[in-house]
């Protein structure tokens, strides 16, 4: 039976997941969860993932969620999958589950809030709250300047020193893709003083094109649309305050 | 040479590692890095581990820090440790990954959150903030019940349906045991509802036992310690308020 994953192309690790399938040639079926229309809280999808979040996958009786847990699970299950994505190496292995965690508290927490607070609040219903946003960025920055301190520093163009990307860098470049939703302003000041973040993004992105791009497509798509909203909203609070504008993300 | 564990056992990652090392019969050594003294921010720690966090291990010239990763990195690297701790099958492997990444955004980022908010930040100088409390409650709370409800579902005693303890039951138990430290009221506020965590609790010091109990000691003496800080602050709070308002007496 066909591999399945859950997942919405607008979260950054059902994004991971999906370019991982891609990549590595694994036969899946994506099945698009679409967290605009919550079909994540629904019934239907709980029976997949109590938690209520994607991505999940269903491998023929067996069911996983967690992005990270499902990287490593289908660079195990799957056997053509390369070496350098996750290792047999203990050591190796050790230290891609040492980026990992050090994953969630950080950049992904960092980075997840900063955007919540800045652009997807307004659009799906909530107050932007700009001391959460500032607080966001902190940890954000601060994120990124350890990436190229600590996590980036050795010969190689990836994470560790590797030559080759493993599951770390999929998940953390993912995470930081989705800074594209932000305005110019603040993803200039956020993401460019790290020249070296940059050139590894795009040394992941050379590493798994074309799937990287094509699963992407939809960010540059919603940051459009994010801005026009932004800007309709930004309109229609200078000339009436009054009116609220439907949510269409 | 002998594996160098780096810790302070107020942390209640540290303390996994220790008691998993005691447990398993791993020949170590245990370096205190106090962090009320702030060593974890010496220049000789951060040769250790630059993230300035513990616990952190070093196993001869390999050198590892954030406790999962360190967790599994002894279950793999250490033959005398039995299988149920993390095991070979990949399956359940995954499931115990999908528990520990779930760990860090959820129950570890609830229950850090709210001891400090509530008991810690004024015993290292910072002010208190009920509204972050709050917040940090709600996310305690709802982890807890998603505990009993996901991850103790099932015949056996502990995480995933086990028979016997894995390195999540270890971590997120010593998680919950922080919640030593809150004052009589919080804690049975808290966890009196969860009766199906507290056995787990239970089963885990039991399985676990005396190392358990032994590295849990240093939290009673906090417990009292904090307690009676609160004490003479609060009664020179109320001094200074009486002080403050003899207009309104």
């Amino acid at each position: 039976m066909k591999l399945k994953v859950y997942a919405d192309r607008m979260s950054q690790p059902s994004r991971a997941v999906i370019i991982f399938c891609k990549v590595n040639g694994i036969n899946f079926e994506e099945i698009k969860v679409d967290l605009s229309k919550r079909q994540h809280l629904s019934e239907e999808f709980k029976e997949i993932n109590p938690m209520e979040k994607v991505p999940a996958i269903v491998d023929g009786r067996f069911k996983l969620f967690e992005s990270h847990a499902i990287l490593i699970y289908l660079a195990c299950a799957f056997p053509r999958v390369a070496d350098h994505w996750y290792p047999a190496d203990v050591s190796r292995t050790a230290k891609i589950h040492s980026v990992l965690d050090w994953h969630h508290s950080n950049l992904r927490q960092g980075a997840a809030s900063f955007v919540f607070n800045t652009v997807l609040a307004p659009a799906l219903g909530f107050p932007l709250n700009p001391q959460a946003a500032s607080q966001a960025e902190k940890l954000l920055s601060s994120s990124l300047s350890k990436i190229e301190s600590i996590w980036l520093k050795g010969n190689g163009r990836f994470l560790l020193g590797g030559f080759q990307p493993s599951i770390a860098d999929l998940s953390l470049v993912c995470e930081i893709m989705q800074l594209e939703v932000l305005d110019e302003k603040d993803h200039s000041r956020i993401l460019g003083p790290h020249k070296k973040v940059q050139q590894w993004i795009e040394d992941t992105r050379n590493a798994t094109r074309p799937h990287f791009d094509e699963v992407h497509t939809i960010l540059y798509k919603a940051k459009t649309k994010l801005a026009v909203q932004r800007s309709v909203r930004g309109n229609s609070e200078t000339e009436s305050s009054i009116k609220k504008l439907p949510s269409k993300m």
